[in-house]
């Protein structure tokens, strides 16, 4: 059997180190948790597409991410989600955007991969795709935290938007939230989700469900899923980058990762988590910090929050 | 004053050799006036980013083009139309998609350019903006043709989808429409507008307003608009591979295109139009026909359909 190997990442932006020490365990061992599982998952030979999509299920199951329960509000105060599937075997993929109603958006990303010929499917139309496919739809309440929606007040009455982990209101809870994953038998797989920016234009789409910007896979190359400013990573199509560093520049996946966290990317804005099919992986950013694990069977098992 | 030159297309697919001379006559007059409008906005100055909106604009306007009037109808019979636009100075990009009341979705793909922080808004949200920045709505009725409607009832009744030009029901009006083009200060710009395929699920969402996918300029390298199956586009991020194809296999742009159209996209899928920044311009195609054009100062002028 090959090796095996995972990353996580729960979003990046300008996370403060003067978070309480409490804020910080709690968003650790969630982190640990959620690798944990994913781990577990890929040693006891599960596919690296299946693993993806279950890992980002727990993130979505948590109140803690910017994804599923827990997503932020958006201008009209209801929760919008996102999110993307894509299978690096034979580049399937899968994806869904503005949302309102399916508890877990990655699940029905794969089901539109799976059991349609389109890719991308928007708001109603989706979610009547959902309702066929016998999809678990909850209300939009389900959603709601306190923590969110007073972050959503206090930003209405500015009339902006921000990136759930860039303002100020909000030491803890952070970003999009994606995993990429090498499984025993050679394949690669990256899935992300998302509730978007506070406060976003109602309709707004960033780079998590778009195919290439937020999320992408190649057997030939690597898996990647973004996080932080969605326009960058769209101007920058940044995900397909990497594969195209690594393809047709010949850089190594870390080389290709530093390369474009470092010298393409926009400063401050966010970062990304990467795996190649010999199962290394890279984690750079270039915002203040990115809740992200990696682990893999050679023993490799870390979370972090900072450097 | 450096070369300036463009290219356009009115769509991609199987076009049969059998369709009538009158209609052959009506599509090449089409592409003919619409290129010359175009040439002669870059002959007397204008900016590539004006050239392909305004270009666009023409094209959105006749009922001959599935795109603004004369757009196709989705499931519900509705006409829900996508446009991008992206300049290569600096790669700002605007989009929409699935609008419904917009009389010209690439000029409103333009507004969101210029006045949003975001890069893609969809649906209501879209309109919402819209409004706010003053553009013109029309009614959904607007986009009706009689010829559309008919291929809508006749696919509704079988439960298919089509690319409205792969269906045996039309003989004339095509996909997606595109224009890229090079100004005489050594710019690029590239502008797609589409009412996507007919019957096409509610919500579904295909490579135009995709930036990277159906539509992507970069001064560097080149400006490219696509036109086909637009879920073969995604999957192979096709305009940014053009771009990547140049910029790090060091390709020249007719080979990066032939290479993408010939060994890349899957066989009978469509085409697209590129332009790079010395003003070369490159049309190909792997679907029966593509209604296009290319024009440039050196004294180009050519519209076709098949090779």
């Amino acid at each position: 059997m090959k090796k095996f190997s995972i990353a996580i990442h729960g979003g990046a932006g300008a996370i403060p180190k003067t978070v309480p020490e409490k804020d910080k365990l709690i968003y650790l061992n969630a982190l640990d948790g959620i690798l944990r599982y994913g781990h577990d998952l890929l040693a006891s030979g599960r596919a690296a597409l299946d693993t993806v999509e279950l890992v980002v299920n727990e993130f979505e199951n948590s109140p803690l991410f910017n994804a599923g329960k827990g997503a932020v509000f958006n201008s009209e105060g209801k929760n919008e989600l996102d999110a993307a599937v894509m299978d690096g075997r034979d580049r399937s993929c899968g994806a869904v955007t503005c949302v309102t109603r399916i508890k877990n958006p990655v699940s029905l990303a794969r089901i539109v991969m799976e059991n349609s010929s389109h890719i991308l499917l928007c708001g109603k139309g989706a979610e009547e795709f959902a309702k066929e496919h016998g999809i678990k739809f909850v209300r939009n309440s389900y959603f709601f935290t306190q923590k969110r929606y007073d972050q959503w007040l206090k930003l209405k009455e500015r009339n902006t938007t921000a990136l759930d982990h860039s303002s100020d209101l909000t030491g803890s809870a952070k970003g999009t939230v994606g995993c990429v994953a090498k499984d025993r038998f050679g394949n690669i797989a990256a899935a992300t989700s998302t509730g978007g920016m506070t406060n976003k234009n109602y309709g707004r789409i960033g780079d998590t469900p778009l195919i290439g910007a937020g999320t992408f896979a190649d057997n030939a190359t690597c898996a990647v899923s973004c996080t932080g400013t969605g326009e960058e990573f769209i101007r920058t199509v940044a995900a397909y980058e990497i594969h195209a560093l690594m393809k047709y520049a010949k850089l190594s996946l870390d080389r290709a990762c530093e390369k474009f966290v470092r010298e393409i990317l926009k400063p401050d804005t966010g970062g990304l988590i990467a795996v190649d099919s010999e199962g290394n992986t890279s984690c750079p950013y270039n915002s203040k910090g990115m809740y992200r694990g990696s682990a893999d069977s050679d023993g490799l098992f870390e979370v972090k929050i900072w450097e």
